[in-house]
């Protein structure tokens, strides 16, 4: 039976697990990872989504994980020099065998109190066992 | 009038500015940028994909460029340490003030002549003014 | 009068301001950033731990800081390739100019529930203003 | 027998493989890795050209290689922050136990059609087998 | 019997092998490094220091060694992007299986004749046998 | 009149110079900076040298330079992961613009006192002016 997807029907277990998957970082953006236009580079996001995101898949099961895709991303927002950007991630699906992570960037001013959303991405990991063969990432213990 | 999309509708100075705008990148995979499965982080690939996307955009339409979105990207194959990958991009459509631009990874062995697709992906770009607008991205010169 | 220190004799504010200040920053320990005994450079620790204080105390504050001294560290465990080091910094003392951030590493099993206190540090900051002259570091607003 | 070294005498075994040996690797020149005066290191040129050298002179022999020697290099041009630099690296001479091979950098504007030659250099490798000994480059199959 | 700690009581083979443990390191701050008010970042300048004082301990002793603390560091002058600042470690103190040095970080005008202290501080290590227990440091050779 | 170059005709003032000019970087060679044969890559040893040699130039003449070029370079030894390399420049020639710097490094066992030479390069830097032109680079102060 396939393990059930909605918050309403997860075990207990399973979204208190959820709940302690959240992996957060926060960075301050200084010029030497910002392009000419003094933004930050599309491309340092997406590696830090990507990190950010295996770290709380990793905290849900425990398991040695791979990325097997990204979801469309929009980059809603440049993230300029000069100011914090905190990456959170969090589990948000559990599959037989694969993971999804939802993972969100918002940018902080460094000098006044604001905060905006500014990337959000889903990406995807599989477990895999010893033979580098996809396994089981959720046992629901009884 | 929107410029049109199909290789055959383009006008042949854009053709030619399309083949023109291709970048390569060619990457041994040490162990300093691998994780402890002795594979390439995911990230990594996807901080190369847009970092290529965004040199062979530029060269496309010589103008400065944000990134604004990435299509859902699959890793088919890990990139194991101790091989070569090759990433290439290339412009594939041309907007009004945007740029669509596919980029491929391919894994090649050090030790024998061997090559293998590993990820694809399609990264969008937006061409921007000085006053950080969208503006057109390519000039049909009469 | 110079601003109380204890938790219990500060403003509300000041404790509220406290409490968002606080900054966590995940890192998986991959081959690339550890020693020939295969553990977390001492040094890549100290600069987490800066950097992570920094954050915090411009959360707290609003205003250029630098760096003015650490306290005494003690690493008491290693940190090994193939785990998980969360770091948490939270302003624990405010001055007149200055503020004091306490940072902790906790080592986390990759792949089992474990954790474990690994370093601790202080580190104090002073706030500057436009002439690079020490300035206050919070205004209590009426 | 030596192998022959013009490019009239080579098989065209050994002319086809040079030919498909070539690497290609383009760069932005960001902040990050320009110095005070705004422009390339020096020596960040010379490990962009080692390592695409490296990877031009794998890709003809598929051999374990170690780099022996540079001949003098001249930075005719510098490169500037802003600009793209593009490294192409390519076989010029096969010997029994070493190749040689020659790498340009071209530097080419960002925003307009323009690009010139920036550096040359030549480097020496040898290939290497188990014992770590000097072993044949190429052979040529009948 | 403990080893003596004044340099007057020192073995005179101690004291050469201190002074053959010097250990010295320049670097010219680019702005790379540094961040938005355009001085080296704190945690830097402590990764440096733990670096260089790690390699002066194991010239002394020659044995697998472990960061175990690091005493108050004061931050007395910030270090600018276009200067060069040069880190200088020495063994100060020998224990039965620790050792302590002190680093100092000068900072040097890039264009004119003039030098200052700009931090200075002490790291401890514990030498480690292949079981990861504490040893001798020292052996004085009768 | 063209400066003297033999050590025996220099000015006493620029031997001085000469003597104060020596610059010293020593580096463990930990597995983030080394090939999958464990030994530091080529390039990565050829940025070292340069980075290395222009701070003793910087220091000789204080005024801002470029490289102009290397010769050519051998590499004797290789440097294997686990072990110290220590990289020494120093002013060799002072010509009116431009000034040599020889570059050496040697590599240094972690666990006993043994060392080596392992590569020599000699860089040649041009002192510039406000204009980008090259100007002199030493004055003799009569």
């Amino acid at each position: 039976m396939p393990l059930s997807q909605t918050p309403e029907d997860r075990s207990s277990a399973m979204n208190a697990r959820i709940e302690k998957s959240e992996a957060r970082v926060i960075k301050a953006i200084f010029p030497s990872i910002t392009n000419h236009h003094n933004t930050l580079f599309g491309g340092e996001a997406l590696a830090w989504m990507d990190e950010t995101a295996f770290i709380s898949a990793t905290r849900f099961c425990r398991k040695p994980l791979v990325t097997v895709s990204s979801d469309r991303i929009d980059f809603k927002k440049v993230i300029p020099a000069g100011s914090l950007a905190e990456i959170i991630a969090k589990v948000i699906h559990v599959g037989n065998t694969s993971l999804k992570v939802e993972v969100n960037i918002f940018v902080e001013d460094m000098y006044r109190d604001h905060r905006e959303h500014a990337i959000r991405g889903v990406f995807t990991f599989v477990a895999v066992g010893d033979d580098r063969q996809p396994t089981q990432v959720w046992t629901q213990e009884s």
